[in-house]
């Protein structure tokens, strides 16, 4: 492993940029939903709503506070509301994935998924709706962050390329095809690198293009994504294995449910967790070899493998 | 009815307007899907193909040429492509709104709707999918333009705002809503207003943003837009009552069916043929007052009520 860089109080870090991201995602669903009727704003309300980690969203910040580590420290909250855009993909994402034509699950962050609380049909368009809502919040904040215009597009691609076939949504078709298929650990993490990592590496990237970094600091945020992506899913995996509902907030045991490939099936316990625990110290290796170091960064990184849900 | 500007060879304009538009679309989903999964890049091609009318670009082409009707009339091929992000919304819609749990169409134009033609799981990410591509081709195409920043975020912006919560897909679920349920001449009107109007009036308006027109111009385009998109609607009713499946190339009688209120059953169809011409005439004297005049905006807007599918 990677010695620590610094110690840092997780828990109060997370809860604290948590309710930064939480706040811009209020102004973004205020603006962003003027206008439309309640019958869609409620399940979009709902969809954000329910006390998600965030995950994606602080890592974009951090990674813009580890580019900036020069500054005196302050985000702007146009960062959180750049941020906030990740979220509004990835919320959309847990919509659609739940429903009952795709993964099927009727419990998500310990309570009725969408299409529960509200009906299938309105979680189908409610979902839809997130993804040009999460693209011209990205587009709004990066002219808010006075950013020259090649940034503000490149910005806006990351998140769209990020959120299409190429990305995690082909990473959701290559997992629907993989259900009761016998994959090997390199094909599970291919399926992986797309489906959890392509938005997250894209978060990295946001977080550091957002901050000025050069092409040698996005490479290094980029396997850091890539890595923390697949230490990421081994967890949630290895969660999957030994949580219960309540801790998680979703249904346990759904993988051998559904007779999908992970990681501790393959490789079992301990070698998938040891894998994890090595993708992380990758990460943290890629971002030390190109000066971005942080706090921040090393606590997400670790805190990947650590969580209980 | 205003008089017509010019006469135009109207099926020969829209032919070769329809052969730019695929053209366009052939580049943006070269570019968008390469390294995408064949299982979700297959029905993304199959959903955007199959001979639509490509009403919304050509009417953002017609926008921009009315404004720019002192240039030499050449088109670049980035105003295809802008106009081709529209066509992918539209298509998403098409796509999901087929969906079992929403309309249940199997037949859509001509052949079987996507869900049908792969299955219902790749119809729903397939759909997704075309979203991001579409917010991202406007703002590569809208650069491609060499426009101003400030009208790259706002071609964004009308794009992602039409096809959002507050837009098309508020429609969705006004229409959903609506189902079995009596509504009156206005509240129909209220609710194609948004699901067929807020697309239709983003493709003039994006044409115009793109063409560099003032605040009276887009006013007027807006108001052309928004009385060809409710004439459109009522066409469609018409058609749904007097059509054949051969000719729509979707199912007719679908609106009975499913108890929908249409403009026929509320007015029959006399009148509700009247109110289609009526906003034909609308549509033409808001283009004509702000000098916006076209023979290609005056033969689109008669188009949508004169056709036969």
């Amino acid at each position: 492993m990677m010695p620590a860089v610094h110690d840092i109080d997780l828990d109060a870090y997370l809860d604290r940029e948590r309710r930064h991201v939480d706040a811009a995602l209020g102004r973004v669903l205020d603006d962003g939903l003027n206008g439309a009727p309640a019958a869609v704003a409620e399940p979009v309300r709902y969809a954000v709503g329910g006390g998600g980690k965030r995950l994606r969203p602080i890592l974009c910040v951090a990674a813009y506070t580890a580019v900036r580590a020069d500054d005196d420290g302050v985000v702007p909250a146009a960062m959180y509301e750049l941020a906030a855009s990740l979220e509004l993909i990835h919320g959309y994402s847990l919509v659609h994935d739940n429903l009952p034509c795709m993964d099927d699950d009727d419990v998500r962050r310990g309570r009725p998924s969408t299409h529960r609380a509200f009906d299938t049909p309105l979680a189908v368009v409610a979902g839809s709706a997130m993804i040009p809502l999460a693209c011209r919040t990205a587009a709004r904040a990066a002219r808010a962050l006075s950013l020259a215009e090649p940034t503000v597009s490149a910005l806006v691609r990351e998140l769209c390329v990020a959120a299409g076939a190429g990305g995690m949504v082909g990473g959701q078709v290559a997992d629907l095809e993989a259900e009761g298929r016998q994959l090997d650990a390199d094909e599970l993490a291919s399926v992986h690198r797309r489906k959890t990592g392509a938005l997250l590496t894209a978060a990295l990237r946001m977080g550091g293009l957002a901050a000025g970094a050069g092409p040698a600091q996005l490479a290094a945020l980029d396997a850091y994504g890539r890595s923390v992506g697949l230490a990421f899913q081994i967890a949630d995996d290895l969660l999957d294995v030994t949580g219960t509902e309540e801790v998680l907030g979703k249904k346990a045991g759904r993988d051998s449910d559904l007779a999908k490939a992970t990681f501790p099936t393959l490789l079992g316990v301990e070698d998938a967790r040891r894998r994890a625990e090595k993708e992380v110290d990758a990460a943290l290796a890629a971002i030390e070899a190109a000066g971005l170091s942080s706090r921040e960064l090393d606590a997400l990184a670790r805190f990947t493998v650590e969580r209980d849900r």
